[in-house]
């Protein structure tokens, strides 16, 4: 099946910059008819965030984007307003006029590029492959999307088409500009878009048969103190560790009196999204997936 | 002189978290004996940005201390009104009972541990270079006021004492606690403490008879598009080059369609605040320095 119509989307949280950075790059760099075989619509997601450089107005766009949300007119805030816009935009979700949509975020952690991966369809799967053929120093995050949120419908703004997925980059503060980042960003969404266009034109792109993914399990708190107040930081020993095995007995956290905690787990895992600041409002401290190994089918 | 009342200052920028988890760890970790000559005042400056997570509500705090503004009543900005609380607690301006305040900022930009000194006092110097001798790694900043905003007087909120500076650690995102930062910022803050200590009870604390500094010469600004907006990103080969030589030739700046901007001047300068996030507002890409030999006598 071809890909006619393509959306890349920066903004989607308004204090990650280098999505709207990398929009007006595509737009001042790609010539119109670099790519024949599909339609690029590229949409800066959540402008007023954007302007006011904070994660989001109201509340998060990037999940608000489950179907009963979508078609529920009783949610009202700016970004639950947004996400319906952005739905008869490039949607409608169930039916959509885009066939993949590739979302541009940032983080705090460590994490590298990393494509954040809720839907395993083997076009998807073959996308990964291919950008990971590219950019070897990338990762996959498999978050599905029961796992995560314990619903079969996941609220990505990515989810309206039936192909995409989000690209995450870090470590970059919030609010900032890093041209190494920006280039990593336009490197990767070449890479997409590049692959969309060979694929359309039948072009057979040798993609390895199997690829490695973390799969996400759980996520892991801060401490709190008695008032539910976070009590400690993430220990050093830590910091900055994504993707790198874990073992039973490694610090984790220093509270705020000194006391250490350690990782008590048998099993070896992988941890990702350590010390994502966006996550301190949920207490989330970080995320432990298992590395697990995904089959590339040949293309239909 | 005895040093009698000291102050440590945190959260003058709401967003930069270091300063208030520093000053849970001082009350949390500091015995009340330790320092016994002299009063320690622990004071979170802008508890109402600091629970915004934005570097400050109407105005900038650490530009609020002119003395002209802080006995002008018409200024009614919430920090202007915090400011004038912040005279009152541990000033006021020109006859203060406060002898000593260090405030605690972090920066976006590869600064290290910097001391940011804008009044080159002789006890200021000594206590600068003492922390220099406990962390070689650290960087002394010197910012002339008059240099800076072309007035003797200045705005910062350690003005209020006759001693003191801003102690700034980075990199670091704005709303992230990270553990190595704030040790660092916990060593920095007792060597302070410890300094003023054993100044008060007379040992004979040898320092060093010189130190470097990097004196401010001015700030470069971005480029802009006929609009005014910034049309480049800081280059990847200046990008956390602080306090490194800069070369006549380095690019400096990519524009949005690809030109590169390179340094120009024949004088090699050492560029400070390289891509600090708080300076997109003002244009401000990175300041100038030369690297000056400031002179430190012996006690009086």
């Amino acid at each position: 099946m071809d890909i006619t119509k393509v959306a890349i989307v920066g903004g989607t949280h308004g204090n990650e910059y280098t999505g709207p950075y990398l929009l007006k790059f595509l737009k001042n760099r790609l010539t119109a008819d670099k790519y024949s075989t599909f339609d690029l619509t590229l949409l800066l997601a959540n402008p007023k965030a954007y302007q006011n450089n904070v994660r989001f107005i109201d509340s998060d766009l990037n999940r608000a984007f489950l179907k009963a949300d979508l078609n529920n007119p009783a949610l009202s805030t700016y970004e639950a307003n947004r996400a319906k816009v952005i739905n008869q935009l490039l949607g409608p979700k169930g039916n959509p006029k885009t066939d993949l949509i590739i979302d541009l975020h940032t983080t705090t952690a460590n994490m590298g590029l990393s494509i954040i991966l809720v839907d395993n369809n083997q076009f998807n799967l073959r996308l990964a492959a291919f950008i990971q053929s590219k950019m070897p120093e990338s990762y996959i995050y498999y978050v599905p999307s029961d796992a995560y949120i314990g619903n079969s419908d996941h609220p990505f703004l990515n989810s309206l088409a039936r192909y995409g997925f989000a690209l995450e980059l870090g470590p970059i503060a919030n609010g900032l500009y890093r041209h190494d980042i920006l280039l990593k960003a336009y490197e990767a969404a070449q890479a997409c878009l590049g692959f969309v266009d060979q694929s359309n034109q039948g072009v057979d792109i040798p993609i390895s048969d199997e690829i490695e993914v973390y799969e996400h399990l759980k996520h892991v708190e801060f401490p709190l103190d008695a008032d539910g107040t976070i009590d400690a930081v993430i220990h050093k020993s830590l910091q900055d560790r994504d993707y790198t095995p874990l073992h039973k007995g490694v610090p984790l956290f220093e509270k705020l009196k000194g006391e250490i905690v350690c990782y008590q787990e048998t099993e070896t895992l992988f941890p990702v999204f350590i010390n994502e600041a966006a996550y301190y409002r949920k207490n989330i401290a970080f995320s432990l997936t298992r590395k697990v190994t995904l089959r590339i089918m040949a293309k239909e």
